[in-house]
């Protein structure tokens, strides 16, 4: 393995690596073959630089003028976020988003596997939703154990996720997608990663008024 | 109004202004009276002089010794993020997410109160979906005119993101919040916000790689 891949990538290199796939993805829709760090940073309004040291992380070379191949950068991508293959992840909190995610079949795309899901309410425990499975949150520990599942996505409301979490670190849980509003309390070993979507509309909300203060 | 209510407020103090927010509203059911910017900063794992100088923004001042009332504390937050008053939304794209956004009720604490949803889907056109009508995407900006909407919710594929964006600014929308994952191209004056949520997941798979390769 390269020094390269040993280096911990920064958080805003990972944002900005979804961006490029996002963009790599459109470009093989528009059959586009070559691609350079140029173009890239011009299309997103980024700073070339910025761009070739990002794509660097993921251990890729491209060709001095025509760029990188299109599909072998998605790849390089993809691997690099480990988007390349699947794990198995649980779902608590069968709510509008939890349903909502279990439904997303383009997770499978970002590598997640939804194996099953897990709630307190009795009408939908035992139910199968978008094909997952739902169990009582009670026995999320055992089954995360069992099933060897190593990522918990938590949609649960506000109140009730540092619990769950409890429940998901117990059975081995070491990556946990947050969408509760509230900041976990983990211990250091385990990931938490939260999708901030409150945070995202602040910044919205805000910047809207601050246009009619102008 | 003061000087600093004319300020720009950066885009990570606004993030970190919906955190507190959230926090405080937990101080609230605790029945918590008072909060010094210290303790937000420690229960949330940061530095205590951004947390003062985050709080500054809102204009709120507080008593030394017992620090900020809770309850002002939020209001405050509240209303500099503007999440005190209801803006008229539309949402575009009544898929998974979208539907899972129209069903949560919550969005009106943070100030987004959707009036009219849009699908090109003839299944879904002239239903109600969790109470708000939803029309044919072709009547968006004609209907955004007229109910004078100033702000959208794009929860449509990639592919269809810019046609669609394109429509909310000719309507006259000039705040839109973006879950699809492709950079829109837009006119300066108009404000887009992306939700990342590939992004957040994006560091969140690297990091499980990380941890197995140390």
């Amino acid at each position: 393995m390269s020094s390269i891949k040993r280096r911990k990538t920064p958080e805003p290199t990972l944002r900005r690596l979804a961006r490029y796939f996002h963009y790599l993805q459109r470009l093989i829709e528009s059959k586009t073959d070559y691609i350079s760090s140029t173009s890239i940073a011009e299309e997103l309004n980024l700073d070339p630089t910025q761009v070739r040291k990002d794509i660097e992380y993921t251990g890729i070379v491209g060709k001095p003028k025509t760029g990188f191949s299109v599909p072998d950068l998605i790849l390089s991508i993809q691997r690099h976020l480990s988007w390349d293959s699947l794990s198995d992840t649980f779902l608590a909190g069968v709510g509008s988003l939890g349903t909502a995610m279990l439904g997303y079949t383009g997770f499978k795309k970002y590598g997640l596997q939804f194996v099953a899901a897990f709630d307190n309410d009795e009408l939908k425990i035992s139910k199968q939703i978008h094909n997952v499975p739902v169990f009582s949150i009670d026995r999320l520990d055992y089954l995360a154990r069992k099933m060897n599942v190593k990522v918990g996505v938590l949609t649960v409301p506000a109140f009730a996720a540092q619990n769950v979490a409890d429940l998901m670190i117990k059975g081995g849980i070491k990556a946990i997608w947050n969408f509760a509003p509230i900041q976990l309390k983990v211990p250091e070993a385990i990931i938490v990663e939260n999708a901030q979507i409150t945070q995202s509309l602040a910044v919205l909300s805000r910047k809207i008024i601050e246009i009619e203060l102008i």
